[in-house]
């Protein structure tokens, strides 16, 4: 009898060398050499500004219009830009309504919960996001979380859908989290940027640079009440963000162009082979539009997860996990010569156990 | 008229070379040479366990009598490490009163409250702590939070009283969370590491190897499901503690003995010469024990707090900061030059301006 897979974190740590891991969200090629060069001269130790190091915030400032330093906080991680977020917002209203497209990534419903207010759900529509559905579902709601492109479901949402969404919650004061960490890793246009009075921006240098284990991200908002929330819990729940990991983060960003263009080629080459791949073998699954993962119907996606991992060393996650009950979710950061192969033994699955389901 | 000095996030900045700050708690002199050695082959980019770097959590595992690494939950500095304490000992008991020895860190009640809970007080009794005081103060609480050696006061708790607390604490189920992050800089005895079943002890990387900037802590229990709720919590708000951090950490510690011993001589002196220098001025104030702080009587601290700065050039803390509203703190993390010149400074204040207040 083989052990049950319950959470992602099952899979942490399980590496040989015939593994292939379609699991984890995370790049497989090395962040931008300079992240490493800086730090032959790295000696500070002493605490740094809570909201940031000055001179990476002013860097960041430039990607954006109308940007200035005091609108970001630099974070351990999109993940604590997204616990600092929504501990604003309930700050003077706990048990508020939170509205999360579904499939969401995994941790939103916990990033809610963990800030005492309470998820709700607007279902996605073949990935996207239906406006109508939106403003039903929204009804009570005081902040909404769009990660656009999406984790799992690798789409990207339509501007003019993302563009109303806005408008309606700017006119009633909804605040938008929007998780835009993939922005750097899109196949079909540029990255739209949400904008707005409530809107709080997520990002970070996991994915852009390759710096998941090194924990830098940022939130971003033109809302000053939100900064100040922000940096006040944070100077009392983890104070600077590792000064060495903003070094890294600063140096990286003096070689971006050259090294989002190197990836964007690579990323786009993994993608064709999933999805044409993934077609072939006759599964159902959504265009991906950026970012990293496809998100195919399996019948009884459990059974297929456990019998993928221990009968032909496959990783895959259940789209259970992220709302998705009859999908699993693969991620393809992996080098092509593994996705083939990867690719292989799941239509040897195909044909064999799952045939009988 | 000068601006009004509302928190400790003023002085952030203001920095300048005729300034002398005793203001901010973070010792002066750099980390272990070998914490910045290792950075020259650092080359991880990807996901750590959320739990910490096993060789971290085994190294520190064995500077605790029957530790184990899976007791330990490697945190952004001592700070999230109180936080996720915090919210685990809240997470299905939400609005429970925590008990705080007042004066306290100034974080601590925010700390209690960002856990939705509600901080209550047991005042100390010429710095220490009274079992009499504190079986009265602790009805009806859920956790306790003792700092000893104590950022403000200055003072180590009797080892006979805290042992008294303990088993009060152990019979009754109520959590203990113990921030012993100046455990190495004690001047009167040993540490005395509070245990038991549901004792949460809080240490940083940060006082004790000079790494404040860097943000390295963690948090010790042998309460497993603390562990868990930990872990499960952090791989939704900040996934793995940095780790570049962690790699300085672990390399800072195989030069603990050389460090930690070097550094007790010039502590000693640096607390010897505060100490004797304010009974000098006159001032009303407790014996330093551990840490680096004083916290002496003033009339009118506020008033004093800003006379100092804008006169005198001097950076002190308001008492009130730390519920200690007749007091000012004193950090002597300084070279004893420096201290030298505060003091005279500090004499020429309290005979002018202070004389009349």
């Amino acid at each position: 009898m083989h052990e049950r897979i319950a959470s992602p974190a099952f899979f942490i740590g399980k590496g040989d060398e015939t593994l292939i891991s379609f699991g984890s969200g995370q790049p497989d090629l090395p962040p931008p050499p300079a992240a490493y060069k800086v730090l032959e001269h790295f000696k500070s130790f002493k605490y740094g500004l809570v909201q940031g190091e000055e001179s990476l915030r002013s860097a960041i400032a430039k990607e954006y219009p109308f940007a200035e330093p005091e609108d970001f906080v630099i974070t351990n991680g999109a993940s604590e830009a997204i616990d600092l977020a929504m501990r604003a917002i309930a700050q003077d209203a706990p048990g508020s309504k939170v509205l999360l497209p579904r499939p969401y990534y995994y941790s939103y419903p916990h990033n809610v919960s963990l800030a005492w207010m309470i998820p709700v759900y607007t279902d996605l529509e073949n990935g996207k996001l239906s406006f109508e559905r939106f403003v039903r579902d929204v009804e009570g709601c005081r902040a909404m979380l769009i990660n656009s492109p999406s984790n799992p479901t690798g789409t990207v949402q339509d501007i003019e859908v993302l563009k109303k969404i806005e408008s309606y919650c700017e006119e009633r004061g909804i605040y938008i989290v929007s998780d835009e960490v993939y922005k750097d890793l899109i196949y079909v246009r540029e990255n739209y940027l949400l904008h707005g009075k409530r809107v709080i921006t997520i990002n970070s240098f996991s994915k852009t640079y390759a710096m998941c284990g090194l924990r830098v991200g940022y939130l971003y908002t033109k809302d000053r009440e939100v900064i100040e929330r922000a940096v006040e819990m944070k100077s009392h729940t983890s104070m600077n963000t590792s000064l060495v990991g903003q070094a890294m983060a600063l140096a990286a960003m003096g070689e971006r162009d050259a090294y989002v263009a190197s990836h964007a080629k690579i990323w786009r080459e993994r993608r064709d082979l999933m999805y044409r791949g993934m077609l072939d073998l006759g599964l159902d699954l959504w265009e991906p539009e950026g970012a990293f993962y496809v998100l195919p119907k399996f019948k009884n996606p459990e059974r297929s997860m456990h019998d993928l991992y221990y009968n032909y060393k496959i990783i895959t996650y259940n789209g259970e996990w992220f709302g998705a009950p009859d999908r699993l979710r693969f991620s393809y950061a992996l080098d092509t010569d593994k996705i083939h192969e990867g690719l292989r033994r799941v239509k040897e699955f195909l044909g064999k156990e799952y045939a009988t389901y």
